[in-house]
């Protein structure tokens, strides 16, 4: 049966996050309900990972299997058809059956935007954290050089009672509670006009990971904390050293690598 | 009593539109809730008109008065709390009793945004016409040259019966059918990246005015009718003989002028 991989966008506004859930609109849901019916048949495309809700894609990847032997460029207009303007598919392509979205991910990489305009325009803010104190661009980067590496980021991963015991905290491997150790390979902040980036890309990232990294680079970019600190607060081990989780509309998820 | 001119922007996209409705979120009604919330009082912010659902705000403008004595800067600040992040107020200024939002409007700018891409982003998607089929600038340009000047633009009009009757079609006096003549002083286009932007300039619009517009002249754009034929269609002053109505999501009222 032919094998699918697909890469899709999304506005992450308007669904409560990528995984399935009764009664909600969400990302997998959607697109589920989309190849039921193009195709009359109930799959369950699997993500690269989960995404939160709120949280933005520019190129996330699912894969799914049908039976129906569909052309490449029909499932891909039939999809877009079928599925609202707030998904976009980009690319579809067939693949090997051992191809899957989450287990073949070999690195992810992120982007995380802040606003510093004193007034945020209401057509950027669903798409960015919007943020008043001042902050500074060297501190920030000086903090978020030190995950550079290989390290356990325990003290990054959301701390959800239910998260620990249902997905052990990692949205690559549900099952498998450790490591809670990734190798970061990028980790940067730029400023674009009004606008801080970070972008950061890793082996694979714990459930709230950018979003913890992003709260504690701000603590230090804001002068609460120093931005030495992050090397004593990945030691800890503990989610209550490190800062707040920022909001979920500054995320994007940009790219999936195999 | 202190009168009230304010001009703010807003994203159109989870609002029902700019005219309060009961339990329906409207950009007014949600205003005279942030008001109420401040002060106490029950007043309703007159704007410079209405915007359809969906319609977006650079800088719309509304008035109203406070019994209460609020320092301009406190009322600015406390509206910015109270309002959604979807709704933003740029500036708050003490006007002369004798100012309304709508009656002493002098002239209007509005944009209609297309986007050109084969596949349009969802994050852009609430703020653009999504349009696959090619559109020439020149001819564009040549049809809405044609709007110039003074005409009666019923052609251009919403037919909406209910309309006819109750608001004569007309944003600006709701209460006086006639005339339908409006005055253009700026109507052009221009391609922005993967983005075609209309703009237009006049002493007011009537209801679906600029969409019906943008309709029209994206039907001689895409070479369905000649350019040449919009005098002919103002001189019809029959609805039926201009193009459809552009999707709301595309318009922003971009300035008012007094």
């Amino acid at each position: 049966m032919p094998h699918w991989k697909i890469i899709l966008t999304y506005d992450g506004t308007p669904f409560n996050g990528w995984q399935i859930q009764p009664n909600l609109p969400t990302v997998q849901g959607t697109l589920a309900h989309a190849l039921h019916r193009i195709t009359g048949e109930s799959v369950l495309p699997q993500g690269s990972g989960r995404t939160d809700a709120g949280v933005h894609a520019l190129a996330q990847v699912a894969s799914f299997t049908l039976a129906a032997p569909i052309p490449t460029a029909n499932l891909h207009r039939a999809l877009n058809r079928a599925l609202p303007p707030s998904i976009r598919i980009l690319a579809v392509e067939q693949v090997p059956e051992g191809f899957h979205a989450r287990h073949s991910a070999a690195g992810k990489t992120y982007e995380y935007r802040i606003s510093t305009d004193e007034i945020c325009s209401p057509m950027l803010a669903p798409y960015v954290w919007s943020y008043h104190l001042p902050l500074d661009l060297a501190t920030l980067q000086n903090a978020a050089d030190h995950i550079l590496g290989t390290h356990d980021f325990t003290s990054f991963a959301a701390s959800d009672p239910d998260l620990t015991t249902r997905t052990a905290q990692s949205e690559e491997s549900p099952s498998i509670p450790y490591p809670l150790t990734r190798t970061i390979h990028h980790s940067s902040w730029r400023r674009d006009d009004h606008l801080l980036i970070y972008r950061v890309t890793g082996t694979g990232f714990l459930h709230h990971m950018v979003r913890n990294l992003v709260g504690t680079f701000v603590e230090a970019g804001s002068g609460r904390i120093s931005a030495d600190s992050i090397p004593t607060i990945l030691a800890a081990q503990d989610r209550n050293a490190a800062g707040p989780t920022a909001p979920a509309r500054g995320l994007f998820l940009v790219k999936v690598e195999y």
